[in-house]
Parts: structure tokens; C-alpha cells; sequence
């Protein structure tokens, strides 16, 4: 089976790329195997390419449980790179089936190598029945959950995966691997949920640390980022464009005004190709 | 550049083969970049495989941080089960060229695969002086040795690299991580050293975990494994022949009465053919 390794500011995915219909269920098996980083190839999740009857190429990402993710920025990210430089006759405009439906994409180049890759993730989703979260009204913000004795005051948003936004004083030394687990699997969000742990510089600025649902603290997630800044502008703490510093680089998130859509910028990159030779 | 992955007990390595003489100026200067678990192949080193003129083949460690390995038991299996399947038609006898000298090899075969190696890794050096560890004698024996407010008891013996074996109730539980740099970076050992917490159970049975010198704590340790049995021989707790568990499977290692030298016996797995495709 051949592969691509891509990363997306250190969060790390296997490319695949089928002509046909993927075996997602052989895939899914697999994935645990192959996502192993020292008896496999090693890697956050997979990335599935293949035709789309409704965008110029679908994608599905498996996390490296096997599940399958509603929603990874940084993973199409590597996707459109993907896509721009080995399928595409180098469009620098195109669309994106993913699990949540068709996305628009937009590549800078140089020299007919994508630098950046500029993604429309979609409107947000504020009403917490459709997050989805057990809590009555319209929007969850600044709401407080407690768990294992302790309290914590959290903003949910949906980019078409559950995010908990939570403030911290300093994301950047924040345990995340004692938290993340407990809150993820917390019995008011009925499909668990992301975890953001963020701190808010200034309205242009934000460090974030995020414990992923299904994949544990990985050095980025796009779909956060979002909802990092849209939590953001929520509580008065963002401006709707803002940097976000993740361990591995930064993202530019722009909450646009005049659509409503969520419009993320940031890097992808070229590890190896690959020939997998397990069963 | 091509390279495979292949893991021995899940110690993983990048092996590239290069019919010339290998640049390694170069490869230790893009040792951390490509052993990088997120944003490069990931790997807990690099092994080179080259021409040798007194040696069916030759090879040469890469540790993660660029330093060269005097020795490595599980890569020189991965190395061994990679000559036989891919360069010696299919011998099942042959020998590498090392860092520390020609080592003779014999593949266990199944349908021309490789399914075990078994490897010379020559005699012990016990005396102090030649581990190097600062210590009066001709053996290294039960020593104390203290850090950080502790004591150890520990045997000292080299594999061609130096070790450290401590003896320990419970080696699966051992904080591996808070002792193994304070001990592998202690003066009296003027070129660091590898450090095993073992338990004994029986004298054909013992577990170890390892902190590797300048890598870290790597789930297996071939010339680890050796030296602690040569420590369980020499303390009166294993036979001559004993089975070491390690996180990954195990390894049979027999410190042979005839020869003096240490034989070490196990798997070694293909991963993946590769291209890396950075600078």
C-alpha cells in the first residue's frame, strides 16, 4: 500500500490515495497498526483521498483508534497541498468533499509549490443541541462544567466536530494530559468533545493547547483554532482575525462578517512517500 | 533519499543504504530532523548500511541527536534481516562491520524471511577502566552509586557501549523518565552511560526497561539486554541463558562458557520502503 506522510504544524497524517471507493473498514483496522509510532509508521491519523461525485476530491480522516473524524483542518490542509502539487494540474482553487460536505479551498504557491493553504471551515454551530451538548438556550458561553472536584468555565462551539474552549492562565505549561481525557469524555457532551486549552493575549493573539477527542494532545488542530477565536469574539477576548500560536507554528483565523464563515490560513508539509509493508 | 523502516521489539531506525561511502557529516546534521516524531519520519535512530572491506556489509548508528551509537543490538538485527532479505541472496551466515568491530550474524529463515537473528556481541568488559567508569578494581560489581538524593546499587558493564544495571522491585512501574538522565549524565561516568532498571524474577527470566544514552527511554535495548544478564550472572541472580522481557517481546541472550561472548537471539520487523522528500 502506498502512502504520503504530511504534516500540518506537527500534526501528522498518513496520505492515502485510492483511484476507487477506499476499504474504510480494512482502513479502520489497520489504522491503530499503522498510526503505532514505533512498530508502525507512525502517525495522529489517516487521511483517505479519493473521487468525489459533487467536489473536485474527497477526503475522510480515521483517527488512530480507527474511528472516523468529523472534521480536521490541519489534515486538509495537507490534503489541498496534496491535491494542488500531485493531482490537480496545479489549481490553486478547488473543493474538498469532506465528511461535514463539500469545502472551497484556496492555495498560495510559489514557484508551483503550495506555501499556505486557505480553508472556508464553515459557519459555526452556537446552539448547543446541535454541538451536540445537554444544555438548554441558544449558545453555550462561558458556562461552567465540574469535574473530578474541580470547576472549569467553558464555550462550546461546533465547526462540524465539538469543541470545549476553555480559558487558562497559561496554556503554554496547562496539564493537558491530566484535564483533556476527563473533560473529552464529560457525560454532557453525548459524542465527547475537543478540549481547547487557551490563553488570550491581546485581540490579535491567542497560545492554545488542545487534547483531541479520539486522538489525545496533539501539537495542533485546525477545527480548535476556529473555534478558539470564535469563543474568542464570543467573551469579548478577540478580535474575528486573530493569530493562534500552537506548539509547532501559527494559524490566521478569520471569523468573517460578512458570511459567517470561519476562514483558517496556515502551512503543510512533504515528510515521505511511503511503501507499507505489513498485511 | 530512500530509506526503510524497520523496528527490532519496537527500538525503530531509518536504515539507508548507500553503495558508496555514506556522507556522515550530513546525515548527523539531519539526524533530529528526520527522527522527529511528528514533523520528520520518526525514529529512535538512523542506521547506515554500506560496502565494508573486511565485512559482508558494514553499518554505522545515528542516534536522534545526531551523535554516532558505538553499538546497537536491535538495529543490528534490523540490519541483519536487511542483508539477508535485500543485498546477500539470501545467506543465512555472514558478518558486519561495526563501529566496534566484524560481528559474525546467523538467520533463523521461514520461506526466505528472516523470522529471528541471532547475533554475537562479543565478550563483556568488565573492568572499569574500559567501560569507562571512574572506579578503583577489575569489576564494577554492586557498587553504590548516589544522585540526586538516592542511592542505587548498580553493575557496570560494557557491550562496547557502557551500562549501568540497577536492580529494582518493580522494573515495569520504575520511573525510568525521572532517573535514567541524572544517571546517564553522572561524572563517574566520563562517557555517559545507558542505564537498565532490571527485576529479576527467576535465573531464566527478567524484565528491563532502559534509559539509551543520547536517546532516551527506548522501548528495547539489545546490548542492554546483554549486559544484564552479564550483571545477573555476575550478582548470582540468572543463569547463563535467560529470557529478557521487554516492552515490546523478548530476547533470549546466552553469555556463552566456552567463547566468553554474548549471543543474542530475536525478531526484527520491515515497516515501511520510503523517500524522504526534505533538503
Amino acid at each position: 500500500m502506498n502512502f504520503t506522510k504530511m504534516h500540518g504544524l506537527g500534526n501528522d497524517f498518513m496520505l492515502i490515495y485510492t483511484p476507487t471507493t477506499p476499504d474504510f473498514t480494512r482502513l479502520s483496522a489497520l489504522a491503530p497498526q499503522m498510526c503505532d509510532r514505533h512498530t508502525g509508521v507512525g502517525a495522529d491519523g489517516i487521511a483517505v483521498l479519493y473521487p468525489s461525485a459533487v467536489a473536485d476530491i474527497a477526503m475522510r480522516i480515521i483517527n488512530s483508534d480507527g474511528s472516523i473524524a468529523e472534521q480536521c483542518g490541519n489534515a486538509m490542509r495537507c490534503v489541498a497541498k496534496y491535491f494542488y502539487e500531485r493531482l490537480s494540474g496545479l489549481k490553486t482553487h478547488f473543493t474538498i468533499e469532506s465528511k461535514i460536505g463539500v469545502q472551497p479551498v484556496w492555495i498560495e504557491t510559489e514557484a508551483g509549490v503550495a506555501t499556505k493553504v486557505r480553508i472556508d471551515m464553515g459557519p459555526p454551530i452556537l446552539e448547543p443541541a446541535r454541538i451536540p451538548l445537554y444544555l438548554e438556550g441558544d449558545r453555550a458561553v462561558e458556562q461552567t462544567i465540574s469535574v473530578a472536584g474541580q470547576s472549569f468555565t467553558y464555550t462550546a462551539v461546533s465547526m462540524g466536530n465539538p469543541h470545549m474552549v476553555i480559558a487558562v492562565r497559561d496554556a503554554a505549561a496547562f496539564p493537558v494530559n491530566e484535564w483533556g481525557p476527563v473533560l473529552e469524555t464529560h457525560p454532557l457532551f453525548p459524542n465527547k468533545t475537543n478540549v481547547e486549552f487557551v490563553t488570550y493575549h491581546s485581540p490579535e493573539e491567542v497560545t492554545m493547547r488542545v487534547w483531541e477527542r479520539g486522538a489525545g494532545p496533539t501539537l495542533a488542530c485546525g477545527s480548535g483554532a476556529c473555534a478558539t477565536v470564535v469563543a474568542g469574539v464570543l467573551t469579548g477576548q478577540t478580535a474575528r482575525k486573530a493569530v493562534v500560536h500552537l506548539p509547532a507554528g501559527d494559524l490566521l483565523i478569520d471569523w468573517n462578517e460578512q458570511d459567517g464563515h470561519v476562514y483558517m490560513t496556515g502551512p503543510a508539509a512533504f515528510v515521505y512517500d511511503g511503501v507499507w509493508l505489513g498485511k
